[in-house]
């Protein structure tokens, strides 16, 4: 997951965009980037680590210009490279800069296409560099020396034919404005807003609405899956449908756990949608157990909170804060002749010990990965004197990779490839173990807004909106393998040809 | 507020020092430090910044060790100087670091006195430096050369009868062991904890007992008002009261405000005494108005969660989470030419604007100080559509300094000075306010352990434990302006003499 | 003036280029950049500072590969940033990376074509960016999918007839080897160097030859002026002439000052050309004062003890070192309330009183620009006793500005612009002062190798080698004074897109 | 070897001690620091690494005051820690802070006994800590309130009594002024002077004369063996010889390697001391090869050029500047799988093969040590085509370690311990070796200064000025080597108590 931002105002955007940076922040902690343009020239700033420390007083300074994009990264599985934070940024042509969230499935044999056909060196591993490239090719061969929006999105219209995979992106013209897409089945969210300023109308577009918040920006719709939109430094808006056949596939792991519970995602509140699949769990509960022994409800904070409480209301059940969550966690250090410890998930929450004495308690998250956490804090209610433990997972057994920008681990690693609930529920030592059936997860979401008939659900059905099937994670496991070869062979990681950290 | 640590182990203690003040990071985010000794020298790294940034592995690896002391600071109004982090240390005698939690009242004449009769330069602003040098001057004048339980106790005591005002405090001695003690009226927290290992027993002094709970060490008890501990290398432990008079006037803000929920403090768990504000807000609700027309119970995140949530039950009213914390907050960077923007709390808090739309809603907060907050949280719940706004606070009205180490602003600009609680609600937007009665606080907090007979509230009644008056306002005022001064002539932070940042 | 190197080895060249820059170092003292290739991907590190300040061990393991390019900037009058560090890279066509050595001087013209003609985006104020652009866009033009010798010399043949000015490249193509050409009047500098290993011939570009030395290769012969040479990852090397017209221009300053004096220029020995210019300055003194009373002959260091000790010998007159050169120089800090006090040359050199006191001192210097250190230097003389002070230049009269990469004042700043060589010696204060002829000059240098007829001696004839004239001028005048309120306007140093310093 | 430093003036002194460590830091470029006092409080900073790159701006801005102390460490064999900068500090009596240069060789005694008799810790394995609070005990025994001249010479006469080996000492009291003393041999040099300034008179006491010429103080005289200077801030100066027998034994190595040649030590001016170096070793050439074939004298830079130019003069024969020194080193990174790679000299220097080819040259160097380096040079000599290579070194054999503070190897590794002349110069590869005999140096010294009758010349005799003797070498290599134990064992370089790098 990464978090995009682009403004175009009529003020300098470098606290806008730093700012906005800071709302997505949740969407990727990994590496922070912000380029603006004066219209002329471009200044950009980036660098692993928070938006906070990424940024200091001389950087902004540097970032001037009314115009910019913002990126947050997120660790996908695909990037083996510590190093490339974006944007990213060709000079030809036009000077392009582009900010992606998402991931190329088709990125290989792109690469190789790139440079056979059209002589570009991609010079990293990320995928984003390619989709730039690519981008940045179509829009030379409509060969113009004032691009118009046609350019743009015969250009938006070009990626979409050769790109496979998701992308939400925000890119910027250095001199002519700012450009936005999705891919067409949507998977990754983009909104944008629009405010009004003492000098004409501002906008921005963000990965989600939360970020248009803040900064008195107003909604004003999502970009549709397939769409572009073109923004002019006068402030001209174009927005076009560039693909054949678009529709709506919504990763629907944003409604459970990666967007921000005030965000507003293809027109569905996360927070409604959240309270929803608290209702469904409870009713789930009520149906296979009505008489359930519950004492209490405890969310495993921070996300699922708002899921537990209204699970906790519609049982009719009391609803506790039995786990304090740690805000500031440090590192273990390996000292000479130590062997590395482990992070024990009591350094990051804290169980509240007359909440679980003597009580029944189920205890709620978003979802089970590979369950070690989930166990852990399984066995923590027990040491805090819990009678029985019980576990509501606010989404259904994931048992396949994200291929889309989540960073995932493998099939094999999953607590719930090849096993049953109840396999998993003795795994991870609960007396019960409630997942949310997945047609009450989409309709909990779906509620929300009737246009969307159909979500990125891949994770749980191992059904890919853009078709990956067996062949493409044979190619992806190989290739993982050749790169931990590669990573092993040459001792460090990889550094992006524009670093110099 | 501070933090304050200190590990005596059988193994090297930089892991676990380090463990420790992440868990007490909530009590000072300014600065952090950590010393060690292996009995023979010390080891010591303190920087501004939090405990993950000051710490890196070659600091890790330089602090070597099985004993050594922990400080994480939040800054004090006294304290001038961005720079004094702790802990600090003299050579003479014995070699002894000191981390202290408090603030003391007589520095000025302290200082005077150390300089003129023990001839001992005082090189920062820090009270916590005169604290460290009464000490060791009072163990130089036992004289003697292996120090004994003894000599330490009449040293504790010798402090005891100079210095006023407030200190927990955790001290070290090169080659002889660790030091704890608090002042004659408790008010700064302290508790002792021990763990088995397999080469023998480990102690772990520390301001809050959630930060043995991570490691394993179980709480023993806290250390009295007056009382001191000393813990040697070898395991042995000895404690005594060196107070003619000690007796318990624990702060009552650290069950309000300060402390982790899951703390335990002078034997009372931090959660329940929350619970209990809670059902006492509620209570009094029910008494004033028993016809309330409350829709809804909306903490404000994140302290009053525990209070709010039993509020919401007593009340028998649904509790949402209508506020969305923004974890992740930047700086608000001046540009050439531009003046400060505020940051606003828009930035830290976005409304749920669902939670709010046509209800009554009742806001509560665990305090209000300056009130500026406050306001504006009313005025974001109103133009989210609440219909009424009610606003509970967990504490009466705070109409005094604080001097005993939490950094509150002067009189003058708390909104309770001088304005009866209509006025305060006037002020702040509200439809009703509630403040939490006094006495109902103290049952609150001393229901937990009925030895507490006395806490010192001086911030609402304006009554100090250690007695002082008007005058003693009108000498830190003056000192405060002069300071302000002398900043403004020298146009610089003056900098600790052991820093070389 | 800058320096440039580039290897292709038979193993790792990150250390070899490091050690080659630091021989390099005085070629430019402002700002260092390495960038490598393992024939797939590049690795770079550029930062303003010292080599050994730019480069720690986290570059230096990341700067992977088997050939490389290095660069050391000295700033020049047209750089407005200071952060424009090279090597600077291009990904389309194939991946180009490239240091340069010189200035082009119709780089506006260039600039403005890249964009319209060939759609790219110039980012920065560097006119090597420029440069690069060009080169890129000829390569292209080749359309070949596999670069051979032909491309490459086709496109540098395109080079020299878009581009103006002086230029000494350094370039590389990631996966298919390394670029070297001159420009057609050969102003700056470049050899190549060839040394055997185990593993096959190895090969080294650079400024000057002293960075052959160090690392054991062998001098090949000099880049011929508008020649290219292209040497591929299997150690063949083709070269070509690629202009119509070349002809030797060197930069008689190179032999005059910048290059070290164990460097063969265009096949002179610098030390030797050096010698013979002290011989030369001896002959004058003999001739236009048979008489003279000079006591002692005292370098001023470091660069004129070749010149002054075989005139001290010519002359028959004792050579002395009479200036101590402090060779830690610090900075001089601006404290608030101060203005900015000048670092006086007091603090550079120090005389010993004894070399002067009562004597007649010939002071010898390499030139005279501004004239205010010689002055200040002759002063200093004068005040350790001189009876009288003599000085020397071993160069004629400075006259005009320098415009192919030597950071020069303009010529209202120069000493001897508008001034004859009478009033010179009246303005820096000696009793007589010597220049030596440009005949002897020009002499002294092209005795070393009699192909070389011409040279650029355009600072003190004000005939370029390139024609440019008045109104070339009158531009860069008018250029300087916009870019000089724009930086006003802007408060800051644009910094370049790559960098995130 | 340490350079020191103190100013005491009537304006700010930070950047007159940094030009002036700047002036000094050939005497030290391992770590460096500035200590300064504004009458009330202590300003520090010091950090390893060059004087320009320890002090930043915000470092300079906080040095406030009008008087201050200095330190360039240079380091010693005897310190196992690479972090312990000076000055030191104590706050115990008066706030003290000390800079030093020298080396005690009692160190381990005092250390014991200010433990146990002093109760004060040390907490490095720095001598000078040791020094410092012998010096503050010395002077808290005295008990003053307000310390006067009678006070200071007390403490320091007790220093004399207590303390053996090499010291010379700036120190500074935080109200009452600069102290500045030499051990009663003399070792280390220390000078003072003075200069006027509108508002009064201003000292600075510094290691060598030239940190007064570049900022216009006269040098008023040495502070003699044993005595010692105090110099109040009101301008005040009082001096008294505080040994019952001091007597002058000043390290004759300062005039033959460490010294700048513009620097007068011991009211010899160093400069013409190495040129009588020169005229001595040309005397002995002529009497014992009258007939010698020697066609040209080269240096080895830098420090042997002056008395290489007069030896040539003595002979006859011309000089020339055979190497050329590489002004800038950089680091040699050991790369994963990589063996450590050794400097060659070849990097440091550079041969003029034209100044070698077919001639007999007299290499001409300060001393000869291990023999390594000579060695190499000598065999680049012949490379570059020399027909013979003689080598004169302008001191005698250097047999025996230096325990002054002179960072020279244990015996065994000097090439001279028990190798005859002859021996030695077989094994540097030489046709013919010229030591200086010890008479001639100390001749050519003392000729400077009649008073100087003895001088420390341990390295030549073994005759040790403090009477060190066998054992003292036995204790001390037993020391070194459970030094070294102890470091492999922490795997880490222990880090001072005061440094938070």
């Amino acid at each position: 997951m990464c978090g995009i931002i682009g403004i175009i105002a009529q003020e300098p955007v470098n606290q806008a965009l730093y700012d906005g940076l800071t709302v997505l922040q949740h969407r990727g902690q990994d590496a922070a980037g912000i380029v603006t343009s004066d219209g002329r020239k471009l200044y950009l700033r980036r660098e692993n680590g928070l938006v906070k420390d990424v940024f200091h007083e001389r950087h902004m300074r540097m970032l001037q210009g009314n115009m910019g994009v913002g990126h947050v990264r997120y660790p996908t599985a695909g990037s083996s490279s510590s190093a490339e934070a974006q944007p990213f940024y060709v000079n030809s042509p036009y000077g392009i800069s582009m900010a992606h969230n998402g991931n190329l499935t088709n990125a290989p044999v792109l690469k190789k296409e790139l440079y056979q056909q059209d002589r570009r060196q991609i010079n990293t591993e990320s995928d984003s560099e390619i989709l730039l490239n690519v981008f940045a090719q179509e829009l030379l061969r409509q060969n113009a020396l004032h691009v118009t929006p046609d350019d743009i999105f015969a250009a938006v219209g070009g990626v979409h034919k050769r790109c496979k995979g998701a992308y939400a992106v925000v890119a910027m013209l250095t001199r002519d404005g700012l450009v936005g897409f999705r891919d067409p089945h949507g998977i990754r969210p983009l909104v944008y807003g629009m405010r009004e300023s003492a000098n004409g109308k501002e906008y921005m577009l963000a990965s989600e609405s939360v970020a248009l918040d803040a900064q008195g920006y107003k909604l004003v719709r999502d970009i549709e899956p397939g769409e572009a939109i073109f923004i002019c430094p006068d402030g001209q808006v174009f927005t076009r449908q560039c693909s054949a056949n678009p529709q709506y596939s919504t990763c629907i792991f944003e409604y459970v756990y990666f967007a921000r519970p005030d965000s507003i995602i293809d027109n569905v509140f996360v927070h409604k949608a959240r309270m929803r699949m608290g209702r469904k769990l409870a009713e789930y509960v009520m149906r296979e157990w009505p008489e359930h022994d519950i004492d209490v409800v405890i969310p495993i904070p921070d996300t699922s909170r708002t899921s537990a409480l209204e699970m906790a209301y519609t049982l009719g059940v009391p609803y506790r804060e039995g786990f304090i969550k740690n805000r500031y966690i440090g590192r273990t250090f390996i000292m000479p002749g130590q062997a590395k410890r482990k992070k024990s998930v009591r350094q990051k929450l804290n169980p509240l010990g007359l909440e679980f004495k003597g009580k029944n308690v189920m205890l709620v998250d978003d979802s089970i990965v590979r369950g070690t956490t989930s166990g852990e804090i399984v066995q923590m209610a027990r040491d805090a004197g819990a009678k029985k433990v019980y576990f509501a997972s606010a989404s259904p057994p994931i048992k396949f990779p994200n291929i889309y920008g989540i960073d995932m681990p493998a099939a094999r690693e999953l607590i719930a490839h090849g096993r049953n609930d109840q396999e998993v529920g003795e795994a991870i030592g609960v007396d019960w173990l409630v997942y949310l059936p997945l047609p009450d997860l989409i309709a909990a979401v779906s509620k929300g807004n009737t246009r969307l008939k159909a979500f990125d659900c891949s994770v749980f059905t191992g059904c890919y909106a853009t078709g990956e099937d067996g062949d493409y994670f044979a190619e992806l496991e190989a290739l993982r393998n050749d790169e931990e070869q590669t990573k092993r062979d040459k001792d460090m990681a990889a550094i992006d040809i524009c670093d110099s950290a």
